[in-house]
């Protein structure tokens, strides 16, 4: 199977890691294609940059409806688009924050989430809230670290993410942690161990699940909510996304 | 004080109408400026629609603020880009769904919705939940008429909607009804005066609420959600939308 | 048009501060009467109190019905008596309350709110459920200064909300304030100034909200829970509010 | 022990109806004193009658205070000053409807709610709603009689009832019936033979609730919602009522 | 009547002194039998133990249809195997958890809960949704005492469990405690004395509880959820309990 | 891998069919072993049979920790005894009904539930509200053939599964369908050609879950909920099921 997973923001060397952590997390014959849109923002931080990501994330899975791609990966934790994505997709599409919240209330009673920045947390809490799984989340903490700087040694990123584990285990009563960001792939296994408890990384949840869903052989539902778009013409520089 | 009405779709004659409304409603002194993006969809609906209407009513919004506007209304029933707007204004914005929803609990117990297509419903749904106001909801009805369809007689829309009332009232038990699409102001009073209660549009909803809001001084916060969006560059046809 | 601004305690220094603070919000040509009724309790701190006001303030707004006034403020923070004023108004009547949180709930992701007593707490966490705005309140605070204490610059009235303020802002992730009292009014905008983020006054509030009602040309639906009382004969000392 | 049941509305025909139904339910050595307060509306229906009939109420639990009483149920289904009781009983108050939810709860999934008018089905959700019993609850059922009107033959009453008894069990869901008025308290057998399932009176479940209670030697809690009222002057026809 | 109280492990001396507590609570009249399985854990701290106590707690009930007996008490504060005893019971069936919950509802706005261990937590947070009254609930906090360690003075218990009181009650604005225990009986009425507001103990709160349902003549519903059982074949051990 | 699908009631030729379901949905590389206890009922359908049906469902997955099963598959839609099974299993453990939760919730905005018999719904009901996953399910519903009949063509199961879904979908806004009884694996997909949206069957859903679970590395969180059960005695036919 074809599995396309796009990063919505435009940093190659971030879609690059992310295509490594999919292809790490994939099953035997499971093609992984990585990539990322060539207009929007360099990260992803708060509403305004997930608006500039959604067209390009929405042409690359035009492009892969057309490629013949059998499930869709949207790697930002915000699950940026992901209902838009749905519309035009005829293949299954799955967040990473959607893949970690369910797969981490399969293994405890309760969830923490640690994102990058506070700015992110409002988005988290109303993605639990539509999802239906906010009642399962103890807290959403941040570590205060920028999506960009997680690759920087010197942001003391694994640190930050292990104190506020430390709390959401403590304080929150959190069973299991969520990774609230596609950039904290490779940290997943050994906060894990150091905690004691699962840590969820979503691009490898979203992976696994959207192989799931492939092999049960289902497709998201096309009579309500994520009905094909009524065709129509789209103006300016959108012109080419018309439906029509 | 000065008053942008976004009509986040391309369609000028429904901008046209969607600033008539806006100006009947307004108050004396309030400047009402209705503009639609010069890209994106002709018409919204649905997510896919939404998502590409977005950019567009950012860049409008962008320019207001350069303009020393007042406060914002988004005039698309499902609140399109409202928080990334509210992350670039420091004038207050305001979604026309929203201020419909905020309006009409002031009004009754219950009140019910009837929006265009039923695909719509899911987005209006998830909007209750975010605001929290989805127990004062009754029920979300569609009358299965298109947006653009609304100004054509032979669509037979008022009809369909006055029947969709008339479910709300004795079906859902709504006190109040909310018209579910900026493109349905006209009808509104004479709804309103057919069955005997409140019917609220939102684009003067909106309008008011924007006036009480700059009348009281008050002003998007901006310690948290609708912080300021990070500097960072933006790439291809975005690529003038950074904010660095 | 003309509006009735009743403060449901019977302390007429603080209807005349209520009335000067509602004056001071009012927009052009707005008429504030500001009364407070002749029976009831000098304030209003709990359940008990607010029992006692209600038959008043319901006294004046049936006053109000026949001087033809066009819409109605209950200035007391637990909304008393909203419904019951809703029920014989024909005028739309908005709780300082209810105004607060609304409008709080536009500016803010989150908005956290600081009452005077601690027993006040559970009025205003059941107002907000019933409202439906309890999960867009981060947390209810208690600055513990009665609320005839608050204009007794000894009390420290106002240190003791900036302390609270403080917390709800750090602790509660609150992105907005509101304050808990109509006698809190005047200290709105150096709070807001102190702490970054917007200090809602119910008060102003209501008076803009009332006037937005006016405006559009709403008024409280009449076929459900607000129809006008069953004619009924009244006994005892209220003989003379019956509406039979 | 001593038990005091109060009829907040002023017809005494109710109240001697409701005391031999109270009477009928009490345990041994248990004496029930019913009573209604000189002042107020005939009937409560709506929230309009309900604020009249608070201060009446609220006399006779103060009296009743000084009498020694040990319990006491308000025997209004509204649960109409229920909180304000509270603050000023040293022994348990407990709301006929409170009662009959808290019991139905008890023998089945789901319960479902008969009252008498529509326009009391507001007030009813609202409180299910603040005691948080409103999942439990299937819907709630107005049979259109007036409270007055249950007692005349000619009313038709229990027919309807058993109508909306038919249509909860069969199109909700209802496991339990719980009959929405005092009004009703002398049918609940009768309807709970014909329909096969339990029929709560709140009369009857309020007065064994209240002897539980006294029997574990519970009493309010005074330390947060329900402390006792700050002493402070009452003015005007309260003049009496002030707990100074 | 006759009143079975199960205690659904295995620890004679935990059932005698629950039946002890009991007979303290019951009223004039009331015989209290006090039972457990013969087959099961001898205690309970967690789902695993819940799951071997049921088959043996089920039996004791059928046991006690044949005896006439008029309700039964469940004495383990998860109220486990609730929902199956009602299906197989004429007469109503109490959880002691449950039991505790509801009269809690009843004496202050909030109450908190007090259990053994943390792995207990989740189990009553679940119940407290089931039975509708998580929001009613302020926290549930544990002890960290098993069970059997209750009895032990050199456990600490009481102090551990009054320190957990104090946190409740000035952390979480508990304004009454339930102990979330059967072992904990005796430390009530102490606690509630140290403590200043009500204690509630779930084996004399059922015992009243109980009592009541059968004054009030009100059986489970056997119309839905608890419907008898199937009449079917049991193999293996449970051959015996075959309902067929 | 090595996956152990329990069928928790002791038909063994619905284990034969479960187990050739299983491994239809199976990936490469998994072995499906497919066991049902030797104690318990025929058939679950309700709480008195699943009560009956976990002690032995302990017991196989106590033998598979053993055999060392790699992930375990409650194959009943109660999810009968999943909480306890997670206890005293290091694999990953997921029931039916939770999978199928999950998986149709990414497939549409709402999905609706058919199981057997309507004595069922409040367990499903109650199994959602668990989950957090209620908001997601438009309506449990029942087509009234009980699970040993959906095997006999003269039950007219499918048809009236399919009436049931037709119903689902029309008025309650269904996207998607759950198959409510691992019994009716086998009609999925031609329900799904039928009626054109994704119909999910737990037992496929649940195996595809559990290979997800086990390639990412995750096990159920032993530090809350899960914890492995306190060593201790247990008592008479439990006797060998001591932890201790």
């Amino acid at each position: 199977m074809k599995l396309l997973v796009v990063n919505p923001n435009t940093t190659a060397s971030m879609t690059k890691l992310i295509g490594a952590a999919a292809r790490a997390a994939a099953g035997q014959g499971v093609e992984v294609i990585a990539v990322n849109p060539a207009s929007g923002p360099v990260s992803i931080e708060g509403y305004y940059d997930e608006a500039f990501s959604v067209p390009g994330l929405l042409g690359e899975i035009a492009q892969g409806e057309k490629a013949g791609i059998d499930a869709y990966v949207i790697a930002c934790f915000d699950d940026t688009g992901l209902e838009a994505a749905r519309c035009i997709a005829s293949a299954p599409v799955i967040g990473i924050g959607e893949a970690a919240f369910h797969v981490a209330s399969l293994l405890g009673h309760k969830f923490g989430v640690v994102t990058t920045l506070s700015r992110s947390i409002a988005a988290i809490e109303t993605n639990l809230l539509k999802y239906g799984l906010e009642r399962r989340c103890s807290k959403v903490r941040a570590c205060e670290v920028p999506v960009l700087e997680l690759e920087n040694p010197a942001s003391g990123a694994r640190a930050k993410l292990s104190a506020q584990i430390e709390l959401a285990k403590h304080e929150d009563g959190a069973e299991a942690i969520v990774l609230g960001c596609a950039g904290m792939a490779d940290l997943a296994a050994s906060l894990a161990a150091e905690h004691g408890l699962p840590v969820v990384d979503g691009v490898a949840a979203a992976v696994r699940l959207a192989e799931a869903l492939v092999a049960l052989g289902h497709r998201t539902s096309k009579i309500g909510a994520y009905a094909a778009p009524v065709a129509k013409p789209f103006k300016g520089i959108f012109e080419s996304f018309g439906v029509g």
